[in-house]
């Protein structure tokens, strides 16, 4: 838990009062070429330019300084949890990517289908990029396999991409990656560091050698690797470091899969913006906490397509109303990272914070946009902070000490 | 100890510098109307703002984003001390707020006259609210209590409220309230955590034992709760991680021990801010630092007064040339948290910071408030650091490594 997490623990106060946060993945940027605006500074965004004039802004910093997160330290930051100290498997990410619920008895392991030559060397560590189509059948017959004492799932995710989950008592996380990371030698025997760990990797053992078997004459795709071996970190609830009823709203599973892993609900959220604001209207009485997710700001980024990603946001301003005609105690708008679509990918530089309520002290910044936002009130901050300023502008914080 | 304090007693250099820390209680604040100025940027404040525009401004952070302190984590984070590593209980609190000059082998107590019914459950956590007149005699009458190997000292502090400490040889802090929190079932037995503190839970008992049969006629106040049991937390001195003489000069008893607490001398400030400024030139020659605290910053917030507040920073204003007549090396004049009148409480927002001294870098600031404070040189930082910034300008470290 972080040291802030374990003060608002003690210091939750209950409130009728409503906390929105709107992430928009991926929205701080750079400009694309020199002199010009930001993704955010180029589009038109009156609604937020309004709250941003009004409220208060600031920079998180998702980890540390120079480091660009991944979607699972991204989002953990925004909901308050060290990501330093909750680290996410790759196998956990997977999984939850694929809407998989997973238990805390459950080891998740990525999968990648592989070829095999006759003396059992690798010669193609993505089985020469197999089909969607065929890659599916055989995960559903991976899925017969029975190993005595624990329960066997599979999943196709994507092409040569698979989820497996063991779920079990007592199975450890610290087992090797059986990929090489290398063709012409054999996969690597699956060894546990622990105890527990051990206990996993005999397992592993087992349903590799079942898996060998079934797809034997499935060339190319003949065998499969294991990588990203974990299980889900123990993250204390919402409920409980915040005394919130916490609910997300994510069109995409690996941001309902991060929410569920600090115990949200998960609404169904349709598969547009409307969508998602209708949910919030629609449950606006049974929770405190909204979190709600919109992917394309990120995607248009990773895409490297600027005036797409100028249009997704101002798409995203437009639903501003949507939100603010709640009369929410507090909106934030923030993004889990910055993906500038000069970079085409996630990067390091802050992500901007824009915070309204009735509490707010102002600053005077005008407009929302990364440049405005090093002039903003919150400052620049560390994202696992930004619960802090959410729960005290919604008046769920007692006074620490006397 | 925090790391800087590490560091500050390992590099402190003598000096004749002179530090004078002047803390305006509750200083920050927040427009009362949407538009407006905090209580800072509406007082009329020429002399703080010409500090302002020479010196550099910034804004601190007492505990944790989001978190407000009250008067204790406050005043401990502004001293430089982390007020997470030394929490203060209830009890020692209320003792030092009475200037009962606790030592390192007394439990302090904060007690609460109750009425028992016949049947020993209580009918009134606060014997309705007993007047002073009544209650200090009773705490007379208490104060006779003797127990062997303890001395027992009880002092009235406000209608129903009292204080008790046990002075000894190995008493423990650790042991629950005996306030139950609700009427209709009898106080709680108090238990000690460990040893100690079961040492310490046994002599609480016999206290209660006598106290029940020295006040069964006294309705309604024929019995009384315990809160806050709990020892002074174990601070290095201010000579030890700063090597200054330092002297608190603080009209109310609370901040006397606050400054108690960490080995300020404290000096009769007499009861105007006029008094504290003659005793500060009377002092200057015998010290090196000097804590000066204006209450009334606070209490007007608390109030809700916004123009009472606005008017109470305007006399503190008008007191600062007779400090920079004594020529300090550093002036630094600060809240211990914000007590925006709007909210009529302790609140989380940054507190407003101004450092005056010869070796400021200048910042672009022009006058002493919040907004301009965001763009202050020394930045959005904890209030433990503060104590960094004051000793370097004042000449009082060595370099850190070769």
């Amino acid at each position: 838990m972080s040291d802030l997490q374990d003060l608002t623990r003690k210091l939750q106060r209950q409130s009728d009062s409503k906390i929105v946060m709107l992430v928009a993945d991926g929205l701080g940027g750079l400009p694309i070429e020199a002199g010009g605006g930001t993704e955010l500074e180029t589009a038109k965004t009156p609604n937020m330019d309004a709250l941003a004039k009004a409220g208060t802004l600031g920079l998180s910093t998702p980890v540390l300084p120079g480091i660009a997160p991944g979607s699972g330290p991204g989002h953990l930051g925004l909901f308050g949890y060290d990501p330093l100290e909750y680290q996410i498997g790759r196998g956990v990410l997977e999984a939850l990517g694929i809407d998989f619920e997973l238990g805390p008895n459950d080891v998740a392991i990525r999968g990648n289908f592989c070829t095999l030559d006759a003396d059992g060397n690798i010669t193609d560590r993505r089985a020469g990029r197999v089909g969607s189509d065929i890659a599916m059948k055989l995960c559903e017959k991976l899925d017969t396999i029975e190993i005595p004492g624990v329960e066997v799932f599979v999943q196709h995710v994507k092409e040569y991409r698979l989820v497996i989950v063991f779920r079990g008592e007592g199975l450890g996380g610290n087992v090797n990656d059986t990929d090489p990371q290398r063709t012409g030698v054999p996969p690597l025997e699956p060894v546990g560091e622990d105890e527990p760990s051990q206990k996993t990797a005999e397992i592993a053992k087992q349903f590799l050698a079942q898996a060998k078997e079934i797809l034997k004459d499935d060339l190319p795709a003949n065998l499969l690797t294991m990588r990203g071996i974990d299980k889900m970190p123990a993250v204390p609830t919402y409920k409980e470091v915040y005394g919130v009823r916490a609910a997300a709203i994510a069109v995409y599973p690996m941001y309902r899969g991060l929410a569920r892993l600090v115990s949200m609900d998960i609404l169904d959220a349709g598969q547009t913006l409307n969508d998602q604001m209708d949910r919030l209207k629609a449950a606006w009485d049974d929770y405190d906490f909204f979190f709600v997710h919109f992917k394309y700001t990120d995607s248009t980024g990773e895409d490297g397509n600027f005036p797409a990603k100028v249009q997704r946001t101002e798409e995203l301003d437009a639903i501003i109303p949507r939100i603010t005609e709640l009369n929410p105690d507090v909106l934030i708008v923030t993004g889990d990272h910055s993906t500038p679509a000069k970079m085409k990918s996630h990067s390091w530089h802050p992500v901007p914070v824009l915070l309204s309520s009735d509490l707010c002290r102002p600053d005077r910044c005008q407009e929302f946009g990364e440049s405005e936002c090093i002039m903003g009130g919150l400052g620049q901050f560390p994202a696992k902070y930004l619960m802090g300023f959410a729960m005290a502008h919604a008046g769920r914080l007692e006074k620490f000490g006397a």
